[in-house]
This record gives C-alpha cells, structure tokens and sequence, in this order.
C-alpha cells in the first residue's frame, strides 16, 4: 500500500491528504435539514449529514489527491451510528481509489493493540469465518506503551501488505510538554548528550520502518506536525526510509514553504493532510463565492490552491 | 462520580474492578451456539456472544465489585456491531449500579480529544436536541499529546462530574521504551538531577487533579501497572490525591503483595484491574470445576479469591 500511495503521490503531483473531520458546524444547513428529515435530530440524524457531506467532497476531489484521513473522534462523537457512518466513509473512498488513513491514534498493551489492528486494518475471526471490521489502509498509532504496543499493528500490516503513521512530534501547541523533554541516552550520564524525545521516538519509527519495507519507502511512517518545521528537519533524516504525515498545514497556521524540509531529495517521503481548510473552505472568507450549496466545490477549489502552494513551497 | 466510586469500594470493602474484555476464546461454546444460530458467524453474531458473555459476569459479580473496565478494542475488532455491544454493556452496567471506566486511551489535539470527550462521557449537540454517545462514567486517555490533548476531557469531566484516568506507567514489558527514560528538568544541565518520563508525567496528572477535586481525591487519576510495584510507591506520592487504577494483577503477572505501595494510608486510593484472571476464570485450573456453562460462577468466585489476595496483600 506504501509503493500504491508513492505511485498516486507522482501521478497526480500533490502530496496532500485530505482530513475528513466533520463537525456539525462545518455541515451545511441544505444537509443537515435533508439528514434530520430523515431521521430526525438524532444520532443517526447526524451520522447521515456527516455521511452525505463527505461523499459530496469525496466526489469532487477524488481525481485531484491520493488520500483521505478521516479523523475517527468526529465520527465516534457521534456513538455507534457515527462509527457506521465511518465504516460508510471508509468504504466509499476506497471505491473511489483513495488511499485511506484511518487517524485512530489507538496503542495499548500487546493483546489490546492487537484487537485494533485486526479490526482497523485486519481480519478476525469469527468461528469459522473470516470477517473484515473498519478495513482502512493505513492507521495512525500513538507510541507511548512503547515496542509491544506497536508490533502487533506492524504484524497486521506485514499480513495486509497496509501500514502505519506513528505519532513523534505532533502538532498542537502543548506537544512540546513531553515531547520535546531533554532525554539521556541510555547508561550515560552526559547532559550534553540528551536528546529530545522525539528524537528517541522518531528513532525507533526508523528501526520499526526497516522492518517493514516497500520500495522505495517503509510501511512505517510517522506523523510530524507541520507546525515545527525544524524539527520535521531533524527528523527527515533520523527517518530516511518513512513517509511522514504531516498535519497542522493551513488551520492550524503551517504554511507551505515551512515544508521543504518533510520531504527527501527525491520530492517524496511526506504528505501533508489539510482538514478543516479544504472541507470547510466554503465558510472562508477565499472560497465564500461558492455559497453553502456549492461547499463540495469550494473544497476542490481549495485543495488546487494547496497542491500549487506546496509545490512552491518545495521547489523554493 | 469519584465520590460514588470512593463510597462503593469502602462499603463493599474491595477496590476492585473487573476488566470486560472479551475475545472469543473466553466466550464458552454455549454462548457462542446460541448467539451464531441467531446471527450467523457474522460481526453480529460475534458482537451478540460478547454482550451475552458479559451479561452472565456482570449479573454474578455486581453486588460484589464497585466497577467494570470494558476494554473497548476488544469491541472495536467486531467493528460497528462491536461497538453496539460495547455501549450495550456500559449502559447494563450502569443499570446494574457499577461505576464504568471505558478504557479507550484515547487523546489527540484539542478539538479532536473535545470530540472523543463528549462521545464518550459527556453529550453532543444535533441540531437543537443535546444526544449521548457512549456515557461511560470514567475513560483512560493517553497523554503523549500533553495539555492540550488532556484538558478538553478534564472540561467535559467537570460539567458532568465524571473522571479520567491518565497513562502514566503501563503495565506492558516494554512500557519502559519511553516511560522511563531519563529526562533533564526543563532548563538544567545537571545529568543528577534526571527524572524517569513517568515521574514527569505523574507530576503534570497532580496538576490536573488539583484542578478536579472530588471530597477526599481527585476526578483526575492515573494509570499505573501492578507490575511496576516499586514505581508505583514513587507515583503514590508524586500524586497523592488521585486514585490509581492499577492493571497488570492477575494473568500479567502482578501479585496482591505488590500492591501495598499503590494505596495511601486511609486504605484508598487504588482500584485493581483484573480481567482474564476473572472473566476467563472457567478456563483456569483453579476454578476448573464450575465448566464452561458455569463460567459466571467461575468469575464470581475469582473476584471473592482476588478480595482475599488483595486484603492480605495491602495489611501485610
């Protein structure tokens, strides 16, 4: 699945993931007033608004990028009837050949993790039958339980031919907290010597990288926030060998000349997710022509923009 | 909440909480007959084993434990039919008179960690009807995002009384990858002066909890391992208004000796985990004897040995 999202990355020349995180407000009124019709102003009212918006910008933008996220909290928010509409998302872009990233950030204990894995990216079993629960391609995956929180994922996706995006330095304001904490390396006692954690972390997404190779790439990527853009420096070259998911471009304030360095010298190796900025683009002030009625194309209007913004930002 | 659950566990003298997580091996064959006969070998049909499980443990157990810790990937693998039978469960549970932590580690940036908040402890806005998603009592939430991935479940926390029990040190064999590595205080140089992770982590959980405060301890509690005894008398006093809940008793290896050093001087101040020690207790030797079909009496003696264990374990 790594060397299928590389060969869409070249092909359409846009190294962009498109987040599907739908809240209530991003919604159109035409939408919801269609939804609750339906189904009142209930949990399933929602999930089919949240359902039928993203098919609309689905549709309108799956011949521009090779990738969807779909952040899984803004379904979930919405009980079991969110988590079918998810299931319903994840299934339609794969139809329409879309590489998904399901953004679950799970990772427990082995025996845990494993029972997300099997269900996002897996098969379990159920007597003699094999069945197939959320089927995304890739998942995000938090480290802090460390190697065996990690591994069971990694052994899915050996099966699956799928992979990963690790969390190392995410990008929210408060990252930093532990994040960025000075760390000794093992057995020394040289304060000279302490790295930041995420330079820890972002070392064993390499070790864990090569052991699931593709091509080119690893199965193994790691998630690196845009907005920390010398950091998403060092990292590129802890991390040679895996694509870096890089959220935090447009809403969250990165910009794309902030992203030449999330990429290797081949022009690959990254791929940068905007959300709220292509999926809501109708109710920013550059896209308000459209109207509420047009979101669908406000959004495909938006995700040109970011494809020349981030060429300029690479090639500058 | 914290309150109820301080309450419950010194009437029922156990500070005990029983881990629902299923999988199908522990699922005896007469349960899984019934439910695929109904369904099929289906997600369904899998989802239904679970909840009946459940069900037979709670109904044996409840007059005796204060609270239950669905693990909700052991529902996730069954997809969105699993998630019913996890909110199925939570909502049985509560009509029982258990206090519920949904162990969901979840935590991601501000608006995303929101989203999973109100889907699963608090309530969410469709059109100008509030509904409830999951409404567990408790959830675990993962703090590699730091602040910001945290607060947001501390807000929804407050507006409906409910808690949080924070990852500090987990109870996996290579929790200590991160956790423990050595971290320099925030602008020293002096290697002495180092930190394990978790000692930083517990100190920002001490924060957070004082911003929460029940009667006597926080909403905000922590997670640490029974199998990490030693770190647990450290992160007893780094935080000493927050309950820990303690996985890793049982089948991980943690013993009732262990666990003195996790409770403060009033006898409170811990709740121990034990899932398949005690849902699985029909396939153990010890309680052999009950069989498959009368495995819920299996898991009800299980609790009364681990009350035993417990007790000796905190007087010795």
């Amino acid at each position: 699945m790594i060397n299928v999202l590389t060969e869409k990355i070249k092909k359409l020349e846009a190294p962009i993931v498109v987040g599907l995180d739908p809240t209530m407000k991003f919604v159109p009124e035409h939408i919801k007033k269609q939804a609750f019709a339906e189904y009142g102003e209930t949990m399933k009212g929602a999930a089919e608004a949240v359902w039928l918006f993203n098919k609309g910008i689905v549709d309108a933008v799956c011949d521009l990028v090779p990738a969807v996220k779909p952040q899984i909290a803004m379904y979930e928010q919405f009980g079991v009837e969110g988590m079918y509409a998810f299931q319903k998302t994840v299934a339609y872009c794969k139809e329409k050949g879309l590489v998904v990233i399901g953004d679950i950030k799970r990772g427990d204990i082995g025996s845990t993790s494993d029972a997300y894995a099997v269900g996002h990216l897996g098969q379990v079993q159920v007597g003699d039958t094999v069945c197939r629960g959320f089927d995304e391609d890739f998942a995000t995956v938090n480290p802090y339980l460390g190697s065996d929180g990690v591994k069971p994922f990694i052994e899915v996706c050996k099966k699956e031919k799928k992979g990963l995006f690790i969390l190392v330095k995410t990008s929210n304001p408060s990252s930093g907290e532990f994040q960025d904490r000075l760390v000794l390396p093992e057995g020394c006692t040289d304060a000279a010597k302490a790295r930041p954690l995420y330079e820890v972390v972002g070392e064993k997404v390499a070790e864990w990288a090569a052991d699931h190779m593709g091509e080119a790439y690893s199965y193994i990527g790691a998630v690196v926030g845009a907005t920390y853009p010398e950091m998403g420096k060092v990292l590129r070259r802890i991390m040679p060998k895996s694509y870096i998911l890089v959220p935090g471009y447009g809403a969250q304030g990165g910009k794309g000349k902030d992203l030449k360095h999330f990429f290797n010298e081949d022009g690959l190796g990254a791929i940068i997710n905007s959300s709220r900025g292509i999926i809501a683009a109708y109710q920013q002030e550059a896209y308000a022509k459209y109207g509420a009625e047009n979101y669908a194309d406000a959004s495909r209007a938006a995700v040109l923009d970011m494809k020349e913004d981030i060429k300029e930002g690479i090639f500058s």
